[in-house]
């Protein structure tokens, strides 16, 4: 075993949602960060199943001993958007995944993670691939909060066109209030927008690779990665499948497989047709100071190493391959 | 002593401020209410300055064992507003406040708050007479903390034109999201706007009263509202010495002296210049839900028996007097 | 005939409706002003419906030779607003107006304005009792139209809370972007705000003097006055006949009756709840430049005598009391 | 002479402006476009200047009898914005253009516009390479002249970035509330934005061509040109010499070059920081219903086709180069 204290300390914030899932596997299971805990928050799906969905992957991939915090259920001013059209029904449509005997925690949740987190021997790295609505209200109720982290790196945020929304990505469009509270708190922060994440997407050559394996974990991924590829084309007209979340893990595992522009970036809140735009100074002309490293390249092979090792390891952990 | 419970279980959520040390006094001495807690939050001076004025007004009225929480230090998503114009540089100029030796809670203070409320008896009559961030995030952040509110009795916003903004009143003005918050929150909502407030000024006759103590009490409490009295004139322009807050707390004492309106009233909170506005559906023209009961008319003798008495309880309390 | 040159010359633009007759009436028969021409805007009906009802009321007062204008038929940027619910069905419900031989010019219309507007011999007194739709587009599209005016004295705005809408009166919320071209054009501008008309409400005392015509004439002002008293209970669950329109007429005439403060206002273009909001810097906090003279107070038995004195010259001048 | 009638009918609305002055170039020489006139408008510079630089424009492309409007020096209802630091002081620097004895028209220009238009034998295709006031003052002012237009086509938007604002090209940020008019006319719309223009760069060879006139002509194009990509490279840190204007008068030269897609834009006019964004709902998920062509491709082949002819006609006209 690694010495724990030579890691960084690495908290995930999800709405799980099949990237989500492989953001899971990949903070579980790299040499470089010890995942301390998963906070889960309404996005993809409701609060309900996005838990469920943590504590089933989890258990997919042979990962224990991982405190699942059920945090949010709605955005701090408005009102509840999920993504059915994308992650299905279940949140995670595409296969059929796991019991689990884990539960969240339920009770006095936010508290329990700034406790928890506070308590470590190092600043986290905070990573969140939903929206920010239980950070946000971290760091608004526990002013202190902010001390105990390190950075935060984010999947969220597009510099041009949006998705879910025609000027806004969904992590950042579905609760702009809480998202401006993370852009103005002043901590470290790295946003890894759609355009970068589109260029993470599973190539053929990558589903071989899943395919090779021949197990029953494989064919769940195979599975869930063929139901996300299939959302993509119908709602979207692109031909991605696209690992966003699994991106912002990354940047805290190896920020040098990275490209960052250093810029202001503001978030719409007081608009009719952009809230939740993440107003990038790309050419600089504001005079706003910059406050985010945006992420604009990434070594592709760098990643997709420590991703299909993550699977690898998940594949060999997994309790479904022998049942 | 009365029977505690067979009275009202209040919370003061407050800003002191000149008028807010008066709606201290009448929740400490009223026969009705229990004044269980005092939370502080920014506004009419910073957080520091108004903890301290509050612990500094029990101590000058003779009131021991309330406990008194440091709360939020600024709004939700946006800047900080002052108001040293109409409550001088200390948040309560006009006289010498007495020291005292109780210090506020201040950690982990909006929990401790939650857990406070969660351990009484009965619901609370949760009364605010500054911004809402504190009640925003507790209901935020603790989901459940609103089924131990009883109602929310504000003083707070206008019907027609503001007074620290021209469209909105100072406590809904300064934290916006956070009013939006409480108003779309479903409980039971009492807002006493500046209008009902604005009728409720004291009158030379008061002011004799008040002399006729001749004690130093009441010469503070004189200093006080003659300081009050100043600063309206100056920066508003009006002949007034308006008591806003304690009225929010007598809602609770006795909501029979009340003429209240059922109706609509949202929070603007995506304006150029009408952000913190209470959009008031006084002529049901929106078609919106009536969701807030809007005082607009007070039986004043009544008021002002509660809070002579409240004041004469302080005077034969206090500890100044003999100094 | 009075000597023209010595009279204020008057433009009115309106959207007959109720009250827009009687400023129609009042300015046509004041012996201090002499009516150049009227021009209509949608409003409280449709364009076609109230251009229809500017010539009947005319024909109705025995006044003949002004011309009819029949200008815009919608907002800038929005989508159009009337008011059946005040106004009704017709736009002049109440009693039978007689039919008229003249025609409204509705070929090159505001050219037509411009040009007849700028071929005066004096600076025209513009009134504005409707929105300000025609006079945006007449200062926007003829950039020296602005040196023929003498001044703009327009009904609309609210101090306090709205009318139509819970924040703005309908004049100036039914073209907000209309409006704030008005208010941002540096021309000396009155405006007669809700607050001010309210309390120009036809009293049962002047209800008996119309009574007392025994005229056809008389009998139809009276079935006007009654259908709209009549909305005005049913709608805004008020008490109220106001006579808001001819205020801004009588503002030309006789401005030495009205108390005036010279206040900023802005309008609201940008908001969720309150667009075409007046902002009005009532106690000056804004450090916003005065650009309004903000009617508060009025003479009104001097404004009733005008208004009477109108009326019975068009109750000697109206073809239909033999009929 | 070509057949007039066979032309279609092209009126040219811009700013010059370095590529405005190629687009009047390609407007005034090409064999499918008859240039009806040329209107003029804040933006690049203010009006004073670019009106002059339209008409030395003409004179040095040694073209004659093309009347040129002066048309709005401000926006709708905000503050004029111009673009020194990418146009330069003139609006037009890089080199000296010719006096011209061409006066501009001055007077009742909207309405001389509209009357110019409403005489054609055809319908007009209004291409606007500036912002958008002037049509959208011609729409309202006067609302037949939508009878007259067979489609509008504009050189502005981004469906990603914007350039001088984060949010918003120039064209339809500098005056938003015109740009809403025009993409809520219901008119056949098509937007060029900077997405496609950014593609029509010049190149080192075509700047080897126009070297090759070695005329003083050509020295003039290549000193407009070789300013613009300083300014480009200095402001926006791009490598790009983009003529954005003439590509929407190649529009209507060539529709068959260029791809497009018919989506619903709607312009952002009521926010923060993104008024003026042209909202192009991409991928369908609004359910708003198309309103616009949006251009994505072009044949950059046959657009080059075009433009170096036009200039070589210049080139041969053009009184400058004996001098």
């Amino acid at each position: 075993m690694s010495n724990q204290t030579e890691k960084k300390l690495l908290w995930l914030d999800c709405d799980p949602g099949h990237d989500d899932a492989m953001a899971i596997y990949m903070a579980a299971y790299s040499e470089k960060v010890e995942l301390i805990g998963i906070s889960t928050v309404y996005g993809n799906n409701t609060l309900e199943k996005v838990t469920n969905n943590a504590l089933k992957i989890l258990r997919m991939g042979g990962i224990y001993g991982i405190p699942v915090y059920k945090g949010m259920a709605k955005p701090l001013t408005r009102k509840v958007t999920t993504a059915e059209s994308i992650h299905g029904d279940s949140g995670l449509d595409g296969c059929v995944l796991p019991d689990t005997d884990q539960k969240a925690i339920t009770e006095d949740v936010l508290h329990q993670i700034y406790l928890k987190i506070k308590s470590l021997p190092k600043k986290i790295h905070f990573v969140a691939t939903g929206c920010l609505t239980n950070l946000a209200l971290l760091l608004s109720t526990f002013p202190d909060f902010k001390d105990y982290i390190e950075q935060i790196s984010l999947m969220g945020g597009a510099i041009g066109i949006g998705n879910w929304f025609p000027c806004s990505e969904f992590n950042i469009g579905i609760d702009p209030e809480a998202s401006k509270i993370i852009f103005t708190s002043g901590l470290p922060l790295t946003m890894v927008p759609i355009e970068l994440t589109h260029q993470v997407s599973i190539t053929e050559d990558i589903f071989d690779k899943l395919k090779a394996m021949k197990t029953h974990f494989g064919e769940n991924i195979v599975g869930l990665m063929t139901f996300f590829k299939h959302t993509y084309k119908t709602v979207f007209g692109l031909d991605l499948v696209p690992l966003h979340d699994p991106c912002a893990v990354y940047y805290v595992i190896n920020p040098d497989a990275f490209t960052v522009k250093f810029l202001n970036v503001v978030i719409e809140t007081n608009s009719e047709y952009c809230d939740g735009r993440t107003v990038v100074d790309e050419y600089k002309t504001t005079g706003r100071k910059p406050n985010t490293n945006v992420a604009v390249g990434l070594d592709l092979n760098a990643f997709w190493e420590e991703m299909l090792s993550a699977l690898h390891k998940c594949n060999k952990n997994t309790p479904i391959n022998n049942q």
